[in-house]
């Protein structure tokens, strides 16, 4: 047998990256989706000398002279046009998120204040330069670069778009994808399975998985009968971006799905990969549509779906992604088949260290333990003995 | 002054968790929510003896006896009924995910076998007990606890509950929640701002986060006018579980939130937290509504809602939740007044260390910087020399 190793595998997905242009969307709804343009400051931030603190603005001149008691003039208030004090011996009193006053360059706090029938004494021996004012530009000058294009947006992102006014935004396109199971045994989440008869799971998984970036995946469940998969993946081909099945990719007599994709033209870019579980996956692609069909063992296609759909949708929609998460084995494993093997393990994060530690599985059709751990550690095909203290990559998915 | 300490702000954050029930939800819009029932294998797991290989099933009996070519007696898929192998010395080509037949207790893999006229010879030495054979309950017995009440569902989650056909999935109910800003310095999003005025960010990066815990949060505006404020809040305190405040919390001329809340009497559980960004948060509540009035700055207000409200909410909808995750700073930080300082991280896992890198910032009024960090790492009061390679808690935002 030659197949192929996960990390060849995993390049080979990735050089099948697809790009699927990009739309405007509110920037209330981008959170999740991958910025298409780069997005600069509309103006200096803060755009103005903005007080930041409660208190009076005064003249430091006055301060320095020695002044301490001063007149109060009138109230700067934030949202209020500019102010100007009319003789620098008083002061302003002026409010967070204020325009600085004209004539004044420093703030006191309240707090180092005595107000007595509108005169401010100041209880404070020096000044620091510009004290309490959030200069004009320091934090951002007008053209700057806030955010760069092909960022994963989070709420942060959110506020700066909000900031400088950009109600609509640039983001990549989602590709049109369809799960699709099969498998005579399987039945309806709502029905009940007779003894030989089990029910979806997969292509619920899965879409729940894609829902994490943003997808909105449509499912289908095809029966195991060849005629109707060649007609139906036929026109699943020309609908859609991805197919990603689950089920009929291994070696059994009903396992069409590789013969379908041949007849229906879609190149096979690899069949088998050195791995555990997830061994019978079957990549390929016609034109620019690309097709995943992962083993139908739960676990299998979890684990499938994390460790090559997802990189693979990053590299498309231009997420410069590359997991380098890594995890501490808690514990000695032994696995003896050269083949990588994704071990199921519960992670645990002390003092700044992921540990992971293994958790007991009894192969890949146990769905139950992918609710107990929280990753995968993946350990690597050339060796047996794994040894508690070792680091190996790790793919989470809580 | 006598300010309260982070920890016992949180302390009280959290004694003030509140129950709002329990409700009904499609299996597959709940991820993301928290389970509020057990969930039960309905059946055992497998739910039969399942083929585990595509190959033939024979009796081991009959192998062991020396046999090594069988005759093909017929199939078993997966989704047809058990079959029955008529004789001992025959065998079944059987397909994985099928019930194993009756009268075999042995499947040999497709890759140890040669076939020629219905007869598969087995290139094989000795069997394993129970070879390729999925044993009936091996994963799970009928009744056994899948999933614990009070478990953030992911899609692993997902997958069990369409497994055991739970098509509708009891979850706690989301607390009602308007996030108010504050300030007339304020503009709209679409508006372009005068000189002295800003565009309003802070409820849409808290609307973000809060839509990241599937809370869908609605948004209001007032002005800084105290009787707005008295009968707009009055009328949000009987519609709303959460009030969220963002700005006239401090010590300004115009910063009437704490004095109308008192008006209407919202007890007053603290007001100014020993912490930068963030230092004039108020937290009360009246009967079963809690008020959230955070200080305005973009960065005071982002800190703030994860490090208190994000926990409050966990613990109202029951997820044990604690934040353990801690990070490595990586070069020696100062920072001298007495106040936890939640300073701004790039985060960075080497070998499975979480190390956290300084951003340099500019005070809590640069929402910029947000967007170029990850994380805040949280340093104690009580010192001011931080040093590469101490270990502090990180509160994440990516």
């Amino acid at each position: 047998m030659d197949l192929i190793k996960v990390k060849e595998a995993l390049e080979i997905v990735l050089n099948n990256a697809q790009n699927f242009g990009i739309e405007e969307v509110d920037f209330l709804n981008s959170c999740g989706r991958i910025l298409k343009e780069n997005i600069f400051a509309d103006r200096d931030f803060p755009p103005f000398d903005r007080v930041s603190m409660d208190g009076i603005a005064i003249s430091s001149e006055a301060f320095n002279n020695g002044q301490r008691k001063f007149n109060i003039e009138g109230i700067q208030a934030a949202g209020s046009a500019q102010l100007t004090l009319q003789n620098a011996c008083n002061c302003m009193e002026a409010m967070t998120g204020a325009v600085l006053p004209k004539n004044v360059d420093a703030v006191i706090q309240y707090e180092l204040l005595t107000i007595e029938n509108g005169t401010a004494t100041i209880n404070l021996d020096a000044l620091k330069s510009f004290q309490n004012i959030h200069l004009k530009g320091t934090d951002k000058k007008q053209g700057d670069l806030l955010v760069k294009e092909n960022t994963l947006i989070s709420p942060a992102e959110i506020g700066v778009f909000a900031t400088i006014g950009k109600a609509v935004i640039k983001v990549a396109k989602q590709p049109k994808v369809i799960i699709v199971s099969t498998g005579n045994e399987l039945v309806e989440v709502g029905e009940i399975p007779a003894d030989h008869q089990i029910r979806r799971s997969n292509v619920f998984t899965m879409v729940s998985l894609l829902e994490n970036l943003k997808i909105k995946a449509e499912t289908l469940h095809i029966l195991d009968d060849k005629e109707v998969l060649l007609t139906k993946i036929d026109s699943l081909l020309n609908n859609y971006d991805v197919l990603i099945f689950s089920g009929a990719v291994s070696k059994g007599k009903f396992d069409f799905i590789p013969e379908v994709l041949n007849e229906l033209c879609v190149e096979k870019l690899f069949h088998e990969v050195k791995q555990r579980p997830g061994k019978p996956f079957w990549f390929g692609k016609k034109n620019n549509k690309v097709i995943f069909a992962f083993p139908g063992n739960p676990v299998s296609t979890f684990v499938n779906c994390i460790k090559y759909f997802n990189p693979w949708y990053y590299k498309s929609v231009g997420l410069n992604f590359e997991n380098k998460q890594q995890a501490i084995l808690s514990e000695d494993f032994y696995f003896k088949p050269e083949l990588t093997y994704f071990l199921q393990v519960k992670l645990n994060q002390v003092e700044g260290k992921l540990m992971a530690t293994p958790i007991s599985g009894k192969g890949s059709g146990d769905l139950a333990n992918l609710a107990d751990a929280d990753a995968f550690l993946e350990l690597p095909d050339n060796r047996s003995n794994f040894t508690k203290g070792e680091v190996f990559p790790v793919i989470t998915y809580r």
